[in-house]
């Protein structure tokens, strides 16, 4: 039987062409730890290539400094307009280059399965999931903050989907998974 | 005064997640030729992010191997719906995060911008494009030529800009303008 690769290192993205958040966790098997938490500002640069340009240096730096092995980027499927979700899909594009480059995992979650697995509700509001992340990790408030939680957010749903897919290949008979999942048992 | 640089090879492409067309134009002041001319079929892969791959991985070897100077990237600034505004979006901001990667200058035309300046008619068909590229460059018919050939388009379409441009910054004086514009003085 193969055994289960654990994730080291989690880059969450909130992608954008304003705002970009983004976010490192270091996790283990029962605890994680925020490494970075931060967003790039784009607002003040006219030209939409130096912003391209802008996240891919700068995501590129994050990759060099930080070596996550999985992106988990948040992946609306539906926006107000063609015009945003071409922006969007663009900085989407140009973060999943740099992660395919470093040869990383990419995988996406839509901001209601991320709200769903931070909060338990997926329709939270941005505050509630960053209330929750601020209750979770010893994170100080910012500017901007909710674009970087957003980030955070994503990167932290990624890992607790690793952690029911490790519990459950672990669990390779009755007796280990009754010992992994007492909670189970109707008394 | 400076120095008005021109063009040597210009990487044009027609993006898309089903079939991605791309060209290499050699250029030079009065004459260019086509390099190279295909297209990436992934109609076959299912997932999205193998796509994606694969299109980083191609468009960075047509770059190693060619050398362009400059991406040309056909861009629709509307589409039929959100969802494929996404796509689009993703495939665009991949070649221009692997163009960037290479120090490329970047580029981006519209369908009608790039129809104009072939055929003089911004809503000409794909085949009227086709055709005047068949009648200004010895490329033969192939399967999803028409993917191909309006990357080749984006490609012609930014080499005649360079040419208008160079013409206008190459008349220093009165003098000069005319010597090069004599179809333009009133007799």
């Amino acid at each position: 039987m193969e055994e289960t690769k654990i994730t080291k290192k989690i880059l969450g993205i909130d992608p954008g062409t304003n705002v970009l958040g983004y976010a490192v966790l270091d996790t283990e098997l029962n605890k994680s730890a925020v490494e970075v938490l931060s967003v790039l500002q784009m607002k003040k640069m006219p030209d939409m290539y130096d912003r391209l340009k802008y996240i891919y240096e700068k995501i590129n730096a994050v990759i060099v400094q930080y070596k996550p092995d999985v992106l988990s980027i948040e992946a609306p499927f539906y926006g107000k307009n063609v015009q945003s979700m071409l922006k969007l899909g663009r900085a989407q594009g140009i973060v999943i280059a740099a992660c395919l480059h470093a040869g990383m995992e990419v995988y996406e979650y839509s901001p209601r399965k991320i709200k769903q697995s931070i909060t338990g509700n997926g329709n939270a509001s941005k505050e509630q999931v960053s209330g929750m992340l601020c209750r979770m990790y010893p994170i100080a408030e910012q500017i901007e903050f909710l674009d970087a939680t957003d980030a955070l957010a994503a990167a932290v749903c990624h890992h607790l989907q690793q952690k029911v897919v490790f519990g459950k290949t672990k669990a390779t008979s009755w007796k280990s998974f009754i010992a992994q999942n007492e909670d189970r048992i109707i008394k």
